[in-house]
């Protein structure tokens, strides 16, 4: 079977179109459920504008930083010599606006879909359940959607126009376009999140004495706010790239050739469109197994995702079979491929091992808080670094078995078939802060416990598949990652027309991996820092309005929580910029430096393999810190639940109090820093591939 | 000039027997120093007993390990083909009994010192200051002279028997010995070191609220020993290691002709002998430098310490420059070697202004203690993160320089520069100890306040010193270990009589670099783990001391400090293997599954690319992880004391309450698992050398 490059461009629009049409019918069908009492409303409408004001006021920062980088890379094209298409430039908009729309739309839905899931529990759980994943699915098929639309159309028009390297980079600039607002939009909406869950509970939880989302609280409001605008709408923005960027780099490797045969090169550039659109539909349709009955247990409800995910990562998993041998590309891609795909679930199980209190690790960590604070947080550190042994040795196998069988191609098919069933792993994760928001506002608007302890089943399920999440996002991100690295060795190699080799001593490439291993530490410190200030401003806020604002306490004046959004959002958004600048800037500044340095003595000092050292040192730390951070922090938060339920002496024992201190270490590790280094290692490898063509004239 | 490597060896053994003189005439005088009274004995006595228990039992045991390696490496030899001589076993016994022989010493001479240092304190501050540095320079002595006799004589011997690549095998035998001991010293002695310490403060300051070094705590003694163990045998098992590595990738590398011209190697293999047994002489007679009046201020203290290391590095260089013309080397070996000299003192002062109360660093950690302890911890993770990026820069800038002016033979000139003054900046490192010791001694003695006031100063001192050798540490450890990789290749490329050059997007490399990342997280993780474990068994000892054992309180009783002595000592040992273990047969597996996947499908997986990967993935995040660990938790440690110095409400306030749970986090960072991390990357780097022969015949 032979399928053009147009005849997959086409399919992969309409597959598209139609995961929008499914967006707008869920969308509507959220829309259209009670939105609950008065007070419910009032109270979702402060986070409604508090994440709308948030957002665009983030989104026009980022205009400045994509408006600069757009003019940079016009000009690029424009020097003669650099090889550089001003198509770069284009894709680099459509996929910043296309980025930026997902992570709007993700955020808008959820809003409006939290005070409604509330409503709904107070009827039924499966009621609610349906409610918060119809959510979660709107986001989900956004954001696929836009990916692929993106590329099936620029992939039509890039074909035809440009020389194979050239393609490769101005595709790169789509992804490119993504990442751009992927970094700003999950470190600032990471600052934001922390710094206002942070010093919610500081003041509230542990001064004032209580309860979470209690409405006295004057950082409440703009603590539910964080939940949508960093775990929404920073993840949303997060694999909208991972996604569009591994078939980019499939693509692209088939394009140059990389690892097919050259009667392949077709079929292995519209395999990668085909199983996206597939992925698509399929999800789309898995997203109706789940529903749940009434009184379901912690159990049965996650059955009720899994059975979704997993009927999809099956159906996808034969898709892949057939197409492969349809397109005649053989058992060693088609086992790649696969390979990718079962990657994705293992390294979902280890992260849920690792974080979840019905396996071994979380339950000791909760029987550390005994020994106090300092035990906790020293083996809460220490089961964090341990978890990073599975997901590495998942990375590495899976590597090895796709190269081995698939050529460079077949790790760029390894992360595509990770990242197939994006369309419905996406939409139970994006249901976890619809849930945790809507069990807020049950708390806020006072609602009947019953409703409270439905929330609450739906909001623990969301934790669970929230850790898992994180886990597919890290590893789908390094084999991206891997992918693009992959193609931009040989988008140089092809214009070379050489293999692209390094002498293993050159003190460019050592020097090149100590800087990117030393990126995620500086990256990671500077998010840290940034929760650090955020929080402590919260608290000074919240402490002051206790003071100055009489009746709080009792319920008889409301605080003033406008003041607390504002705080957060403006903490948030200065101090974004720093970590999001270094990002792009580091990778930019080698690849200045080795053009420059053409034959004269700085380019012994820095060259290309200063670049290659820089994306692959920075891959292996930020992979290591990323699963490091993310795991500790849900076994943290996981280990202090576990001991809110009852044991080792419950809420308000010594042990909780250690437990709650190892949770505000894990905050800012898990949805700061922890998820902002995925975007990290992308941006640095799709940055360099977009560059490329700059660089593939630079001499050895 | 021209100077035979006879002449030159000579020179170098020479050089060492005047050093061991000097130590024997060091021991002499603190052995002659009154003992104190017989409280003060008794306790000295327990402690004596302690470290001499442990240090016999871990030595035992690592015999069993060193046993099965020399045999494993005689098997080698006999193996046709292999190309390994008997040699590198023979090597192998004399670095380990070498390195063993100097712990020993190291910490003979400290138990013995420590209550004559307090005596002497009781007399003046100059005196305890003589007596405790005269400990440290037997110390530091006797590690610089064992290294430079063995090389020298192995290097006399090696050089007519060996053909270059076996001979650079057969001399890394001599650092691998080094290692061998080293990395069970370091990781069994900080595990013993802080399992007391920790216990010892968690059950003692917090629950009992008796002050530290009280002798009502059962684990006291038990937390002395632990300096003695931990600090000091280990602290000298890992720079003798760096130390003999940095001379032997210089000899190797003149000897297998990298980077130097053909009439300039006998020079090259000459050159770094002779500095270290200048730098030796240097550094002893600079030991005369140290001494202060009474009443000094700790400015004045350092300052008197600082007189001692600075004079030896101007002295140093001198001879640097002058030896390099006498021998014709040039300019380029010449600023190479000067490169790493001053680069170990920026990162050494880097250190100091991360780690010390007198800079903002730790000034700000000490205020955000108010924030309570997650906050603390957020910080202080943050601090260790941003301080991997000066040092990690310096070395950047060194490798560079050093390449580009002196080639891979500059590389590890600038670890011998480096190095090079280490017969005095050992000693000082080594003088902490023994003065926290003396302080331990005056307070369980109940010695007059006057006199724990003069141990205080002493110790004070002894923890910037600590600090700024922790980071020197690390900064020579990476050094040495990226001059043993260029030997490594060489020997390779020498066997090969080709360059070894790699594809940038080998499987292979990518993955050995995953796992070369991964391993110091794992170590990391299992170290922290072990200290968590046998600190608990401490806490229940001295718990149940206190329960069964009446008028413990009251000091009618005396408690039972063998028990917990016993207890460190069964915990640090049984723990301390399976660490060590992982880090010696990591490199050993993949050596073995690259020679046995010659010219099959392994081998497409596993080969030469996956230890070069290993190497140097394992070197970046090993150099990352130590340094942030070494720097935050000597910042904790140091904003507990700021604090308790009467910032922020003092002793017993809440911050300082949170700072003391940021201090316990980083009890294990900076004294077990950040210091192991220096010796698993020589350790990797070290082995690779040694199993260089076997490798250079696996094909491409």
């Amino acid at each position: 079977m032979e399928i053009s490059i147009q005849t997959a461009g086409i399919i992969g629009a309409v597959a598209s179109v139609l995961g929008l049409g499914f967006a707008w019918y869920q969308r509507r069908f959220v829309l259209s459920q009670d939105a609950g009492n008065e007070r419910m409303q009032k109270i979702a409408g402060a986070v409604q504008r508090g994440a709308q004001a948030f957002l665009s006021r983030q989104y026009r920062a980022v205009a400045v930083f994509v408006t600069i980088v757009t003019i940079v890379l016009v000009i690029l094209s424009t020097v003669p010599g650099t090889g550089m298409s001003a198509w770069t430039a284009v894709a680099f908009v459509c996929g910043a606006l296309a980025s930026g729309l997902a992570g709007y739309i993700g955020m808008y839905i959820a809003v409006r879909a939290n005070v409604r899931t509330t409503q709904a529990a107070s009827e039924s759980l499966n009621r609610g359940l349906r409610v918060a994943f119809a959510s979660g699915t709107v986001m989900s098929t956004v954001v696929v959607s836009l990916a692929l639309i993106g590329i099936s159309l620029l992939f039509i028009l890039f074909t035809n126009q440009l020389a194979p390297h050239q393609a490769a980079s101005a595709l790169a600039g789509f992804g490119f376009g993504g990442t751009s607002i992927a970094i700003f939009a999950r470190v600032g909406g990471g600052i934001y999140t922390k710094a206002a869950d942070v010093g919610a509970d500081l003041v509230g939880k542990t001064e004032a004495g209580i309860p979470e989302d209690d409405p006295r609280n004057p950082a409440t409001i703009a603590d539910n706010v964080g939940d949508n605008v960093g775990d929404v709408a920073g993840m949303g923005s997060d694999l909208f790239e991972s996604y569009a960027s591994s078939i980019i780099a499939a693509i692209s490797l088939a394009n140059l050739g990389a690892g097919l045969a050259a009667d392949l090169q077709l079929a292995g550039q519209v395999f990668p469109l085909l199983i996206a659109a597939a992925g698509l539909l399929i999800g789309m349709g898995c997203t109706y197994l789940v529903k749940t009955q009434e009184n379901a247990t912690q159990e049965m409800l996650l059955g009720s995702l899994r059975r979704g995910v997993y009927t999809a990562s099956v159906l996808i998993a034969v898709v892949i079979v057939v197409l492969g041998l349809a397109l005649n590309l053989g058992w060693g891609v088609i086992i790649a491929t696969l390979s990718g795909l079962l990657g994705g679930v293992l390294i979902g199980y280890f992260t849920e091992y690792y974080t979840a209190d019905s396996y071994a690790p979380t339950k000791q960590l909760a029987d550390s808080a005994v020994g106090g604070a300092g035990i906790v947080v020293i083996r809460g550190l220490a089961l964090g670094m341990f978890s990073t042994v599975a997901p590495v040795l998942v990375v590495v196998i899976v590597t090895l078995l796709a190269t081995a069988v698939g050529g460079l191609y077949g790790i760029a098919m390894a992360a595509v078939g990770m990242l197939a069933t994006l369309s419905i792993t996406l939409a139970t994760d994006a249901y976890g802060p619809v849930a945790d928001n809507a069990g807020g506002i049950a708390e806020m608007a006072e609602l009947d416990e019953s409703v409270r302890n439905r929330t609450d089943a739906l909001d623990s399920l969301g934790n669970t598949t929230a850790a898992t999440g994180k886990g597919y996002a890290i590893g789908s991100a390094a084999m991206t990652a891997l992918a693009l690295n992959a193609a931009f060795v040989s988008a140089i190699q092809g214009t070379m027309g050489e293999p692209f080799t390094v002498d293993v001593l050159d003190p460019r490439l050592i020097t090149g991996l100590f800087m990117g291993g030393l990126l995620p530490f500086l990256f990671s410190s500077l998010a840290m820092l940034a929760v650090g200030n955020a929080a402590q401003k919260i608290v000074e806020e919240v402490r002051r309005q206790f003071r100055e604002i009489p009746g709080i306490m009792e319920g008889k004046n409301e605080p003033d929580y406008e003041k607390c959004v504002a705080i957060s959002t403006d903490s948030a958004i200065r101090q974004m910029i720093v970590p999001g600048l270094i990002a792009v800037l580091v990778p930019v500044v080698i690849t200045v430096l080795a053009i420059v340095g053409r034959d004269n003595f700085l380019g012994t000092l820095v060259g290309r393999e200063t670049l290659i050292g820089l994306l692959v040192g920075s891959l292996v730390t930020a992979f290591m810190l990323a699963v490091m951070m993310s795991n500790a922090g849900g076994a943290w938060d996981n280990a202090k639940k576990y001991i809110e339920a009852g044991h080792h002496g419950g809420k308000r024992s010594e042990a909780h109090k250690a437990a709650v201190i190892g949770d505000t270490v894990g905050d800012p590790f898990k949805d700061t820093a922890g998820p902002s280094l995925n975007i990290l290692l992308k941006l640095i490898a799709i940055v360099s591939l977009v560059l490329a063509p700059l660089l593939a004239t630079v001499p050895v």
